[in-house]
């Protein structure tokens, strides 16, 4: 058992490894899947009001009334897509996010479409999520704000390792936090409602407003305000996309968590934005909407801070979303050959770690390049969660019109009357259509309202990724048939010629170890060495005679003090001697035990290994000789 | 010529490469030997005297007038130690670093003692001649003041790569902004001394000084700033590192330089505290001491700026000192086996690449982390230097010892009277005891009144850094015993067995050439599978059995997939069967053509190769196959 484990640190990070057996077991229930998928939908109320209220700010105050129906609208829209949602999970019970549907009913190319667009969106999820969470927390504590940006990056590096461990034990550690958000928000919502039916509920004060350069309320304007409102319909698809992750009968369960999602969701947005209107909340650079509803509602009592405290938490854990779903977005791209095939190797604890850590790397970089600045962010977020959740519904719509064209066929066999079924999947198919249609609208409005403020780094980004896609994915083509033999018996033959050469830098313990490498091969063999200046390789020479005193030491001069090329000069003279014939070169390697050891010692050698290795015809094996276990055979 | 030049990239950056018969050429002459080396010592009037006054001011301005001797006395030991250099750069025409003198007369652990210190400081003199320069930048841009880190960063990287072009250009490119320096600041002192005379030179207004706790004026703070002060005096050694890059007589040339350079810095130093002072000038948080200064006497005009400029300019090629240094001491470290061997390969353009590199880098994590405060650096600064010329001095006078009694010992021999030889190497070993006397005070003063602030961080990492440097040191002493052969004549015999393994993943066309070679080497082989999953297992036999035939494929069932794992333990169990003979593993290796092609393919098996090639009776080969090539060849 023990030799299995590489070695303990990897252990107390990764935990113990699992066999192929235990696989099956990673699976989580309703509770926990809430906890671990809708954290980024819910946690989206914690700057989706914030952000309409931003752009409203541009026409003055008194466009504020306008988030209200804003929000309506917005609720309307989460509405269709739980809906067409719940018919994809059970449509696909295996995994159904926008990748699949699309791969299985549009055909590659909208496959890698809706992929890249996702991706790009599960990075700007954690991008956001920790910036805004970092904002409430500076909302309180405003002498952080200086630290904002290692916060995040400190609050990234945690939450990688955490997810490095495996989605069962983060799920179980992040469904704490969840409910106690959903909750404390409840609850403030709920008193604050209250407060302002009995008229208690006071607007806030001392807030100071960003400051904006006035323009007219356009309708321009209030699509731009909506496209910001939006922002909390991401993370909606979360669950369709981990459908695997949930206990049996898993579609069944993940259709009623979203259910539940949606209605906690909506309830919470709703409630925010009315209030803030209320209580005449404005968008300021130092305190964010929860802060000045959490005042207004309770003071800065205990209740302030469990609201804020919960809110920061949601939004931290909103990123685990990500982690969740973007690893495995990666393994089915790559599973496909459009991403690294690395990319889909499970690791010991069954986790795509290196899908974990590219997301943390470019979440990282984003919050580094945008100073941990959410509003700037968001122009570049949800236009690729709508272009995905598009190709999504359309993708339903015409899996449904082939289900119904199959079933009329099938009733048409057997005579039977169509009525009935046929209406059954022309209804589903209208709710996919609608879904296909409200998001293909708002994904437009999304990238012309915003297109100047941002969109379009995605809208330029998401080709390029398809490109890069379809790139790797014809590389692979042509490897696989490089690689594919006839299925035939096929005589393999040796080479007609083999020369042997050993590349020697000096007369010493290794030499030894490579001239009786070249020996026990028994083909003929010469030696060969690369030389900078002509009194060291007189020595060489000597030592040769004496101490080897058989074969052929050539001497090469190397004026430039390069290695590589004088070898291949005389490689490339060779293979004019013998053409079918193969080179097969002995090179040394000092094996140093430990592990700062070989940082000692020279790259040389696997720089030249590598650069000799691309040469047609040249087999290069380097022999090592062991540092530590022969001087204790000495002893 | 041009298969030596391996990529255009590397000529835009580094040049042209440099024949071993051209690297002579590449000295300089005094008036560039001047800028080059010493832009160090004069740009720290900069600061030095900013410092003392930052020190004083703890104790109130009125204590401000102590600068003036304190100046005096650092002036003092400015003579001192330059009369002390001179005689080491005629001893030690072919470089005479602190390094060199002491492992001379002193062993080796007093070269290494005073190499480490000074390779600390000359990391430490890039970090503070940077932030320095960004704080006169900062005094006439205030607004730059929050990307004061970023500029230094951006400094550090544009020096980099200057420095990796090689030592002529630079010095070229630096001997301009050394003189211009020299020119404006001589200029500012001498017209504010004739002002002062001429008694129009008026107290500079509208400085806001650093705010501190008033404490009693005390000898301990005296001696705290006058140990800030002595920080002028870093950089005086440069030159006699530096011999070797002069031109013939390169004694003489290197000494001259050197005297020049002491006048001109203690002209400047004394000027710029006595003007200090007169002008009532003020350590402030925003404004240096030289824009003070620049203000009192020629107002915010033309002059004004040219001074700011040159000073700026200075100390930014000050950091260049350290670049002409550091990567030449940490060649003679490596070529003595105290540090990785690598710092001394030459690359194509005879720089220490390495060194250049690793110097940037650390210069670069120290304003990172001091987050580019000059007056926060300056307590860990100078103390190395000091260390250095004790020991270099110490050295010295053990030298002239050992001369003496040489000398009377031939004149005892000869019968000649020996009192004026005598006289001669006794005067001169006077003149190196009190430069050691003086220079090892200096260094004691600075350890104890800094020490709290930052001083014990030089401290500990000097002897942190000796140690480490032992460490190193008694590797290769092991490596070298390992690797000599006794010298006479050896009879290489064969291994009585060798078996020949092929690790295959699949049959395919990587496959077939492994069989190929294994076949033309002419042992018997068998092939061995890992497989994690049955199915595949059943796939890959019935392929053996039907494309390739003969032999036998092994299975070894893998439940956690790994891969090393199975195949060490296998080869445990042969080690059993043959404990003399050795096994020649063989694997595969795509070779994929281009530049990103590799990142596509799985770096397993590099990894497995490395870990085989640590068991003992092992030889790994991989046997490439080649994407491109094969793929034109059907065609």
């Amino acid at each position: 058992m023990d030799t299995h484990i590489k070695n303990g640190l990897s252990r107390i990070f990764f935990g113990k490894p699992i066999h192929n057996e235990e696989a099956h077991n990673q699976t989580i229930g309703k509770a926990v899947g809430l906890a671990v998928f809708a954290s980024d939908a819910l946690s989206s109320v914690a700057y989706a009001t914030q952000e309409i209220l931003l752009i409203l700010a541009i026409a003055g105050v008194a466009a504020f009334h306008l988030s209200l129906p804003i929000a309506g609208v917005i609720i309307l829209l989460l509405a269709i897509l739980t809906m067409s949602y719940r018919q994809t999970i059970f449509a696909y019970p295996d995994g159904g996010g926008a990748y699949i549907v699309a791969k299985d009913n549009l055909g590659e190319g909208a496959a890698q479409t809706a992929g890249a667009a996702l991706l790009m969106d599960y990075i700007l999820t954690v991008a956001v999520s920790i910036s805004s969470g970092t904002d409430q927390i500076v909302s309180v504590f405003p002498n952080l704000l200086p630290h904002q940006v290692t916060l995040c990056l400190g609050l990234i590096g945690f939450m990688m390792l955490m997810n490095l461990r495996g989605v069962k034990e983060s799920g179980t550690a992040f469904a704490f936090p969840t409910y106690f958000f959903v909750i404390v928000s409840s609850c403030t919502v709920g008193i604050g409602l209250w407060k302002t039916f009995h008229g208690t509920l006071m607007p806030v004060e001392g807030v100071e407003m960003i400051k904006t350069t006035l323009q007219p309320l356009t309708m321009f304007l209030i699509l731009r305000a909506f496209s910001s409102g939006c922002t909390a319909l991401t993370g909606v698809e979360a669950i369709s996309n981990g459908i695997t992750a949930f206990k049996e009968p898993r579609s069944k369960n993940a259709a009623n968590t979203m259910v539940f999602m949606g209605l906690i969701l909506g309830f919470l947005f709703l409630g925010i934005t009315y209030l803030s209107v209320h209580i005449h909340a404005l968008p300021s650079e130092s305190e964010t909407i929860i802060s000045q509803l959490g005042r207004a509602i309770y003071g800065k009592g205990l209740m302030y801070n469990l609201l804020m405290a919960g809110t920061t938490i949601i939004l931290i854990m909103a990123a685990n979303t990500s982690y969740a779903d973007f690893p495995r977005l990666c393994a089915l791209h790559a599973g496909d050959g459009f991403l690294p095939r690395q990319l889909t190797y499970k690791s010991g604890r069954l986790v795509f770690s290196w899908g974990i850590i590219f997301l943390s790397v470019s979440a990282g970089a984003l919050i580094f390049i945008f100073n941990a600045h959410t509003s700037a962010l968001i122009p570049l977020y949800a236009i690729g969660v709508f272009m995905s959740f598009t190709l999504s519904q359309v993708g339903m719509v015409v899996r449904w019109q082939k289900i119904g064209k199959k079933q009329a066929h099938e009733h048409e066999l057997n005579g039977q009357e169509e009525a009935h079924h046929l209406k059954g999947w022309r209804f589903k198919q209208m709710i996919n259509f609608i879904g296909a249609l409200a998001s293909g609208l708002v994904m437009a409005i999304f990238a012309i309202t915003k297109f100047s403020s941002g969109a379009w780094v995605t809208v330029f980004l998401i080709p390029a990724m398809v490109w890069i896609f379809f790139r790797i994915h014809s590389h692979y083509k042509r490897v696989g048939k490089f690689l594919t033999l006839p299925w035939k018996k096929i005589s393999v033959t040796s080479y007609p010629h083999m020369k042997t050469i050993i590349l020697v830098d000096d007369v010493n313990t290794g030499t030894l170890r490579m001239i009786r490498f070249a020996k026990t091969l028994g083909h003929p063999w010469i030696a060969l060495h690369v030389n900078f200046d002509h009194a060291r390789a007189e020595e060489v020479q000597k030592k040769w005679n004496e101490i080897i005193g058989e074969s052929e030491l050539v001497f090469l001069y190397s004026p430039y003090r390069l290695l590589l090329e004088p070898v291949t000069e005389f490689l490339r003279k060779l293979k004019v001697e013998m053409p079918h014939g193969v080179v097969h070169i002995i090179t040394g390697q000092l094996v140093v035990p430990g592990n700062f050891g070989h940082l000692l010692h020279s790259k040389n050698a696997r720089g030249l290994y590598d650069e000799l290795q691309k040469i047609e015809s040249v087999i290069v094996t380097a022999v090592p000789y062991h540092l530590e276990k022969r001087e204790k055979k000495a002893k």
